[in-house]
């Protein structure tokens, strides 16, 4: 099994903030992807839908405030039954993201390729909630052929 | 063991220029960090400082084109005796990176911010190749309070 992880720090915003740009259609469509559909209620299944492709995540813990985790129910064969988790706390004047997306059944290309656009996505997430514009699919930041 | 994985494409760039950015000391400077001292060459230590603190990358496999690898000699503790290894080929109009940093003992939150801030670094390289102009420290870009 293999993680990918990152943290960021998302400045002069509250823990409460970060959680609603994870659990609200709007605010997943500001940093994430515009198409972005379904339910985000526990139990629910958020759909996500990008120029190359899209993904299903199913809503399997929510703790407001605190922690988000999800589990990948549709998608790229590599994702099915991988689980994303964003654990929040404020520290300071930040509020912190620590982002993992567990449970690759092997480190592929791929997973490289994920890592990295993960990371753009985590930027795009702070930077909408720091300036209020983010840069969603399709205007996410281009990272390779692969997009 | 965890391991960091990153991939980016840059455009229209061969594979050669690429290894330039990472193998000579005005290269590196150009998307790392402008304090950038010491030795590319085989065997030779490339001293990396940044506002937070630095580190020593020592040399241990070049393969002109297509691979760099360093051993980390001196820095965080996190960091000490993991390599970096980055593995560059052709693949139409892109040069693909694959890049590694393993051998972490254990994933701790350090490494989280790692894995993003190497993102960001990636990033920094790809634009440096494409436009000429990168964001090495102390221009790079802010993550998190841990910069």
């Amino acid at each position: 099994m293999a993680d990918i992880l990152h943290r960021i720090g998302v400045e002069n915003v509250s823990p409460e903030q970060v959680y609603d740009a994870l659990t609200t259609l709007d605010g997943l469509a500001g940093w994430w992807t515009e198409k972005t559909a379904g339910s985000t209620e526990p139990g629910g299944v958020i759909e996500l839908r990008f120029r190359p492709g899209g993904f299903d995540m199913k809503v399997v813990d929510l703790d407001p405030g605190r922690q988000v985790r999800w589990e990948v129910v549709a998608g790229p064969q590599e994702w099915i039954g991988t689980h994303v988790q964003w654990d929040l706390r404020q520290d300071g004047d930040y509020t912190i993201v620590l982002f993992t997306h567990e449970g690759w059944r092997e480190p592929v290309e791929f997973m490289n390729h994920c890592s990295t656009k993960w990371a753009a996505f985590l930027l795009s997430l702070k930077q909408l909630l720091e300036t209020g514009e983010g840069a969603p699919d399709p205007r996410d930041v281009k990272i390779s052929d692969w997009h």
